[in-house]
């Protein structure tokens, strides 16, 4: 960071992908950013993955997504400024802006259970910060925040408690994907499932979150480690981050459950859902292990879907539960994740499968629904 | 136990209640009780509890139900004599016998994590000991044994392995409760669910099972106990047991799980399903905490019903599991609860509303059916 006296204190004009309404193309725009307000961080953002998260509110999915908005909340960047009464967080700090804030003083942070802390979930649902505003203006119009991070702009701002302080040595056009998916997929093995050395583990779907499940359950140790998709195409890259074998429930006759349990005499320790279908969360739980085996859920399933199996599977022993960012306290642990990173221990390369600058945004995004990437990173 | 020497390695010939048929009163016939074979113990029945799975295939609800047979598994009794090779039960020895054995050298009981057993499980699923063949004869026929237990007779049966020996100062008209019942509802609360100190509960359905989940989470210092039932004359059993308050579901407008979630500031810790019901299942989930709470279904559902939520539920930290009697590995563990009672930790006498000799059997089934007791006892 240079000397950033020009602009502390004052509204920044720079450029950033507006998505105006559901269904429409990204358009590179100028916006002003407002200063941070008291508690509130502003950044300058200098990269951003592009997640299905996005595209589900981009595309009209999410029945509650506030337009016109700045989407994107798997950025990382550098603090630029600092409103009233932040102290966790300097200028020049490199941060990881976190879309699952953590607070550290409401019910759920104090709980010690659950890293889905609550205090700002109203307002950032909404599409504006705590105060209930928010900092982006373009043409004259409110713009709205998105996940409480807004990463496809140049300049962002978002709440103290949504910012993670990582090692000033990460490269931030790689860790930036530490703000969702990795973290996320490795977070549900490490934290949120607890798998063990010697478990034997199933993943079902290995995009993104789905082999970031793959290598959490290596550096768990696990024994097996069963990759499933339909698209054979993937296989190579979940060989890659540690699968020890995969399967295409397209080539059997028998439901992938069944086959699973045949395969691994009597079932799997720990399975993971890493697409969002409500048949394959189905086929996740039942292909566990009867008296222990733990199906984790990650996917999101389409508003209105239902999950749905018979009660004798749980009192059998299976466990079915979930996990959002991986049950990762984000101040707190993803510093630590980063570390990892840099020590060599976690794989983030080689899931940057394209870059691209702002500009050409809308094509990472066709990548994406076309499931040619695993993850492209926009530079700022 | 008398001199037995006249009945050891020879037939008995004693009374038992036969069940000829699905959906008929039982019988109390004269049956002959051949003696136990390598690895099997015969019993003395003192006394049977009678229960809820007794009566679902006596009505013919269990698909799988052999016939004729001899139900009961809640019982106690004395050894009458073991089969080769038999080392760890003793004549004179008191038992419970218990419906999932522990066998000690299965994947299951050898992995820890669970206490269903599974060595025996296709043999006594068939009505037979684990040779292939019954022990029982009336009237020339062959009869069926019942989950491996079969107590209603003065003389079965068993496998070793399913055999809890017991402390000699255990009142068996008693203790024969904690054969199912009992150890179901408060092993659930503090084998499967864990429940800690100052945890807020909601326990679905307040018949045998549920009034023991009751009891399982005042012995874990439960805070609040929330009975929940739609007959209100259950309450005043569940406040004697523990319940700190309980509310009646056709007593509000909205579904009882948003009446809950007010109730406790945001769901219970954790929940609990004592009726078999897919609905209340549901219900059961959706007033856990979000973050943390974990509902654990103990009931047994109708064949093919099937439980369904949001997947949203658990991906925002609720699980869902399962509990069958109580979790509770019954040779390592049953001896203990038999002395927490002895103790006058646990209440057990209470639940005993009726006491009847076996040629009653019949009525203390209508008195269940009717939901007018909540354990018969049968003295035999």
């Amino acid at each position: 960071m240079a000397d950033n006296s020009a602009t502390v204190g004052k509204t920044i004009t720079c450029k950033a992908a507006v998505c105006w309404e559901p269904n429409s193309e990204l358009v590179v725009e100028e916006i002003e950013v407002a200063p941070p307000k008291a508690g509130e961080v502003r950044i300058k953002v200098t990269a951003s993955g592009v997640c299905h998260t996005d595209m589900y509110t981009k595309d009209g999915h999410d029945s509650e997504g506030m337009f016109p908005c700045i989407l994107g909340h798997e950025g990382a960047g550098i603090v630029e400024s600092v409103g009233e009464g932040v102290t966790s967080v300097a200028v020049g700090d490199y941060v990881i802006p976190l879309y699952i804030p953590e607070c550290r003083e409401c019910k759920f942070c104090k709980s010690g259970k659950t890293n889905l802390c609550s205090v700002i979930r109203s307002t950032q649902g909404k599409g504006v910060m705590p105060d209930g505003t928010s900092r982006f203006t373009c043409k004259g119009q409110e713009v709205y925040h998105f996940m409480g991070t807004s990463t496809f702009a140049e300049y962002t701002v978002i709440a103290e408690i949504s910012c993670a302080v990582i090692s000033k040595d990460a490269p931030l056009d790689k860790v930036c994907l530490l703000g969702c998916g990795i973290t996320t997929g490795v977070g549900a093995v490490l934290n949120t499932a607890k798998v063990e050395e010697g478990d034997v583990v199933a993943v079902f779907g290995l995009g993104g979150v789905g082999v970031s499940v793959v290598q959490g359950a290596r550096l768990a140790g696990a024994s097996r480690i069963i990759g499933v998709d339909l698209n054979p195409d993937k296989f190579a890259m979940a060989m890659e981050f540690g699968a020890t074998e995969c399967v295409n429930p397209a080539e059997f006759d028998k439901p992938i459950q069944t086959v699973l349990v045949e395969m691994t005499d009597g079932g799997v320790d720990h399975s993971f859902e890493a697409i969002g279908n409500v048949n394959t969360m189905r086929a996740a739980l039942e292909c566990c292990h009867k008296g222990w085996g733990t199906s984790t859920i990650i996917g999101v399933a389409p508003a209105g879907a239902e999950i749905s199996t018979r009660p004798f599977q749980l009192v059998t022993g299976r466990k079915w539960q979930g996990s959002a960012f991986g049950g990762v306290r984000g101040r707190s642990e993803l510093p630590g994740i980063v570390q990892r990173y840099l020590d060599g221990d976690l794989k983030v390369d080689e899931y940057v499968t394209h870059s691209f600058p702002l500009a050409d945004i809308n094509v990472a995004f066709t990548l994406m629904a076309e499931g040619k990437s695993i993850r492209s990173v926009i530079s700022l």
